[in-house]
């Protein structure tokens, strides 16, 4: 804490206190310190899609760059149809357009029903970054269901029965955040997890809220959705930051069933007396996103090829080091599980995942979030690597020349995502020296 | 509330209980139903500027389209330092791009500043729509300090003092909300009375947030800020939605002195973990705006030109029917005070501004907005009227064809602003039809 803060913090809500800047932010800013410093670092911290948005997305910014309007709060009404839509055909849902409520990012989204749901919040740990500081900032409690790398670092059916069998007040509402392909972990679930998964929560009780922001970013294209094992208590999460490389536009969805408009309707409420509604423009050329074609197609289909063959070779690369490592589905992370070094890093006086992740910066450049960042035990050696620290542009391009039934030629990770291969050989190499 | 909202109130923040859409939205959508149902419609509900986005900004969103890296949370370095410069020359302050803060909207910024500050919030009524509510979904109490038509519905110097020796807790730290020219009433503060505000905020520890986001829309362009006189203690808010037609943008500003940056970094905490940071392309499109330059200075010229002149037509008008109003400064706002007519409304059974709006809407197609929607006592008559319903582009075009030296021709309003006129003498025969 600066002294700044402390001078002031009897003028400050006591529910921010320790509360810094986001981990991911924090590690961004140390990378570009260092590579002031002249530095050559490999940035696998945070996670930003390397792929440019889709020419026709950005046609369509350009298009309805005067549009200056106050949209409905709950979103433009064609596009609110669009995304209704787009679930419809992409998961096999039956939604509706008045379901849908488009935000600014699907951050803000899960900050407000956070706000607005009165129950229990239950997550998985591992789990992405801010569903807990949000909750703290509410001044509301949060469930944590521990995984392990032995359990994909995911929830299974045995792990949620055991949580509910431990409940102290088992009538108390409840919603749960499940988020796959998962961040940090680039794991998934198989169709029989996903119906127990589902049959469970419905019998309990147990809304859930299905974080699928990187759904369109599995990597074989057959992302499935619990929502259509549990369509009357599943919230979908959506967005462009992800499977459309528009982080920086902010742009989230979350679509509800019938049986969940009542929260959507409170969601807006709120969403009324703050941020009010989302940039038009940005809604406009959502539209040309979510509906789709085969351009769009086209991209995701060479974006997931770039992204499996890179994910899969370091994955690789990194078991082969004795790193424990689960090969990706989707996404754009590894979660890195060093404890096979567990002996050796305590040795070189390292303690904590913070501790490991820098002293590897320090030694390699490379630069990776440690695992508590994502709930896990502090002392847990494990950790996220991104691997987008790469020209997305240009290995789309390249991608784009070869014909879509095939896969990407030998060498191509070499050629486009040399600076991964890089990294994680720095990786390997530096696990390595602990065994001399 | 509706059946469905009584189920599920079991399962939401109690805090929203009784939280509807805004007043502002809900008379939009009854305005409407009426064009719907064929009835002619003055729409003087909904406050959104008639004026385009000057055509050098909509440019450059079209120039910066495929921008779509996630920007960092305070806004984008050279945003921040545009906005800083806006401020120092257009107000004559010393603030940096250190103490600017951009966020999807003043009404979010004013949000989280609630959130964060802990003391008392202090606001004037006549207030905009959304500072109490705010306060409601926080769990925070808000003071209220009345003004009255005789106070031009203003804070005076007096207003001031006396709230202060009622005080309670004079310790207690304390924020006032000042906004000026005002919403819902077009006044603003002179030089004489800003200084004395600033001197008793100042004797007192009083912060001040100045919500200047109708500033650049003073319609002689003398705007002048509080924190010229209290910069130590005071906010600036401004943003793109009135002065640059943009408010469907989302885009608004903060501006700190260096004694607030705690505030300012306490702010940015809670909107890491929430919208994350604002629209990258609207964010490089503002820079032009805040830029400005005599393309951007011409419009406004022309804009505060054609709000003077009907403005300040309406209000004669309207005074001449024996409505209490005063002549506008800025902004478009007028706040009609129909006490004159109390007792004829009484026979009528009118009892409530809400009842009133409600009346004048059915019997002559003319939407205000009640009263009580600015936090006024229910049964008092008073109602905001936005003098917006006009092709914006059309009347500036022809503006734009007339010397910036001159002031617009006679007639000028009649043929570009006729359906303010027409609503205007709806008005006024409806308030005569009483004293037949």
């Amino acid at each position: 804490m600066s002294d700044t803060e402390s001078t002031h913090n009897h003028l400050t809500n006591p529910l921010l206190k320790g509360l810094g800047e986001s981990d991911t932010l924090a590690i961004n800013e140390r990378s570009k310190a260092l590579i002031a410093a002249g530095k050559k670092v490999y940035k696998f911290g945070l996670g930003q899609s390397p792929f440019p948005v889709p020419e026709r997305v950005v046609e369509a910014l350009r298009l309805h760059a005067p549009q200056k309007d106050y949209l409905p709060v709950k979103g433009l009404p064609i596009l609110r149809e669009t995304v209704a839509e787009f679930h419809r055909k992409k998961d096999g849902v039956s939604v509706q357009a008045d379901g849908v409520l488009i935000g600014p990012g699907s951050k803000e989204l899960v900050f407000l029903l956070q706000m607005v749901f009165r129950g229990d919040i239950i997550v998985v740990s591992p789990c992405w970054v801010s569903y807990i500081p949000q909750a703290r900032i509410l001044g509301k409690k949060i469930s944590i269901i521990r995984s392990s790398y032995e359990h994909k670092w995911q929830l299974t059916p045995t792990l949620f029965r055991e949580y509910l069998d431990k409940r102290i007040d088992k009538n108390r509402p409840a919603l749960m955040i499940l988020n796959y392909p998962g961040n940090p972990d680039g794991v998934s679930f198989h169709e029989d997890e996903l119906r127990e998964i589902a049959a469970i929560a419905r019998k309990n009780d147990i809304f859930i809220l299905s974080d699928e922001i990187y759904g369109q970013l599995n990597h074989k294209g057959n992302h499935l959705s619990i929502s259509k094992y549990y369509p009357e208590g599943t919230i979908i999460s959506s967005g462009l930051s992800k499977w459309c490389g528009a982080g920086g536009w902010r742009l989230g969805t979350f679509t509800f069933p019938k049986e969940l408009y009542w929260l959507c309707d409170k969601m807006a409420i709120v969403a009324s007396e703050t941020y009010t509604s989302v940039s038009a423009p940005i809604q406009y050329a959502a539209i040309a996103a979510f509906k789709g074609g085969l351009k769009i197609e086209e991209y995701l289909w060479n974006v997931r090829k770039i992204l499996f063959s890179i994910g899969n070779e370091s994955a690789k690369m990194l078991q082969k080091s004795g790193i424990r490592v689960h090969d990706p589905v989707g996404g754009f992370y590894l979660f890195l599980d060093f404890s096979n070094f567990a002996e050796k890093l305590h040795e070189a006086g390292i303690e904590s995942s913070k501790g490991l992740c820098s002293k590897l910066l320090d030694e390699t450049g490379v630069a990776i979030l440690h695992g508590s960042s994502f709930s896990r035990p502090r002392k847990e050696f494990s950790a996220r690597m991104a691997y987008v620290d790469f020209d997305g542009a240009r290995a789309l391009a390249a991608a784009k020349a070869i014909p879509l039934s095939e896969p990407l030629p030998e060498g191509f990770n070499k050629k486009y995502c040399a600076k991964i291969l890089e990294g994680v050989t720095q990786i390997t190499r530096w696990v390595a020296s602990f065994n001399d």
